[in-house]
């Protein structure tokens, strides 16, 4: 399958970088408590707006000043469900694009009943990794938690077909992400393994993805280009780090000065 | 209204850094879920003793030993409502000073009432950017979340009415940030434009106010140094900063070793 | 009582952390608000997998997957003391070991209660500072809060006594931490007084201290060796540190990058 699917190009992605700068979307993030602060610091590093709204009431509100919304089932209650399904509605009816992320889905089973309902709920873009996929299209998924057991090609054909069935864009991530709409896919490389030694580095890839999808044009090459983004921020972040906590200082910075308008890579 | 504000020396601000510092109070913070470890971590690099106790029952008992309460309403729950208000009765029969930091306040309902009824009961201190001190005025905000639209010398007059109606100290932060008792009225200057791409600043010196208004002496002189001691650690790190990431991990450092008793800026 | 301890060396520890690092345990930890981001940070420094599951139901059901469980009662609520209980029950059913954290007790009263009946539910490990411990062991603590009163040599006869009565492994940390059985105690040397000014650096001892408990082998040894481990680290980061800042990067970079399988020390 990957053989279909395309490579994305500095001269794609960068002007859509620099449109997402100068229009500093406002992404309202409802995500887990482990991750919130890097979130909000990832998506200022881009020069974004960040907002944590968590109240149901407060957060259905707030979908009206929002221009997208993540939901991220990695701390769920039944009381967050409560608040996110009434930010969700309240987006649907704002016309606000929202992102879902179903971090450890499958493996429990609060979350894995949510997810499946939100499912139905037009979400503009799923990101997960493959077990995560996997288990959202109903296949075996054997998940561990939040590590994933698949690599992200073997879950391409399930995100493909998830896409396809909810007319929603799939982006399954790891050692390569796809981004997909079930027709046309596009394949991001790059990275760094120690963006698996940073907690949060996925959760942010999809607020920045929550961002990116609230652009005007085409919504695939949009969060693809998000994917792309965070890829050459982790690689320039890797060259000039010693471990895990060097380069999540040197990725936030990656990210603040990340220049690509002029590469042909 | 700026040319009757006064500037805040050297000479005044360092003997009451170095109290707070040798005095260490114990701040118990009931802050947003976005930045409390980075608002703890701002308090110890300060040599503060930093607290976040949040059931309703344990925080009003805490309140018996804190030194200051700050209540930032950030990520505001109907219960973390309960929990504040429970807090800040206790805080004030025990004489505790309490800060009040009205996150996005005007734009929210829950937040906005919450806030309303939390004026009438003796904040030491409201600390806010124009937009929230101009809502908690009750004048027009048109805020659009967290971000402020007004400039903080056109919410200085709300600012001094306001401390003024509740015999509050009101700082309202920008560029230039003020403080002001209604009547007489410090501004600083400093600080450095990456404080904003980093969560969580604003939040911080509201804690760092909180801790400062705990010190015995001129209480609005104290509270404006707080202000000048985390616009002259912006300063230091931005001047070492390649971007949010490593701007963060030097506004730590810089708070951890400023020393300014023997400068005449 | 100390000179009846006994030194960790490196052909101890070391060959205890190669095999932790090797077989990333699957630490879940339900901890408090403030130090979920760096716990989870510190686990993933040193290649074990953390995962934060926090809803009643699935904290239950994820002590079915996990390796080690941690609760740590720093920002306790009447709704999380379910959750825990919850999972502590599970764990137990698992015969999955689990370790407390008791952030406080002895000042405040709903912590106090619940950790007094968890006491008697066989954790594995408790870890504490002195005047935790000492509260814990229903001796006068005067505690303030979360800062010791008290040195952990003080505190070290009552770790003991804990740690026979209640059948399980007891550590004390301060200057000197100690990790005794009751019967055998383990001095740990090192650290840095910066360790201090980082929130969340003795909880992070306690998530790593549980997935050094799930490791096969002398118990005591292994959690004894988590503790050394973060000791060495602690020295490493201070090493090259300006500050707090600084100090929090180079210890996450120091548990990555920590080396001691040819020291003699």
């Amino acid at each position: 399958m990957t053989d279909q699917s395309q490579h994305l190009s500095a001269a794609q992605f960068a002007p859509i970088l620099h449109r997402f700068r100068r229009q500093s979307p406002l992404v309202h993030c409802m995500t887990n408590d482990v991750v919130q602060n890097f979130t909000a610091n990832v998506l200022l590093s881009l020069n974004a707006s960040p907002a944590m709204v968590i109240d149901a009431e407060e957060a259905a509100q707030f979908s009206g000043f929002a221009d997208a919304l993540l939901i991220n089932v990695g701390t769920l209650t039944a009381e967050r469900q409560q608040a996110m399904q009434a930010a969700v509605t309240a987006a649907r009816q704002a016309g606000t694009p929202w992102t879902l992320d179903p971090v450890a889905v499958g493996a429990l089973t609060l979350r894995t009943t949510f997810c499946q309902r939100l499912l139905s709920q037009q979400p503009a873009v799923i990101r997960g990794n493959a077990s995560e996929i996997l288990a959202l299209a109903q296949q075996a998924s054997g998940g561990r938690g939040v590590d994933s057991l698949h690599q992200a090609d073997a879950a391409l054909e399930a995100a493909r077909q998830l896409a396809r069935d909810y007319q929603t864009l799939v982006i399954v991530t790891g050692e390569v992400d796809y981004a997909t709409d079930g027709q046309r896919t596009f394949a991001i490389r790059g990275g760094s393994p120690l963006m698996t030694r940073v907690v949060g580095t996925g959760c942010a890839l999809s607020a920045v993805v929550a961002g990116f999808s609230s652009l005007s044009g085409d919504r695939l090459l949009n969060v693809a280009s998000a994917c792309q983004v965070m890829a050459r921020a982790g690689e320039q972040a890797a060259a000039s780090s010693a471990g895990p906590g060097s380069f999540a200082t040197a990725f936030l910075d990656a990210l603040w000065t990340l220049e690509v308008d002029h590469e042909t890579h």
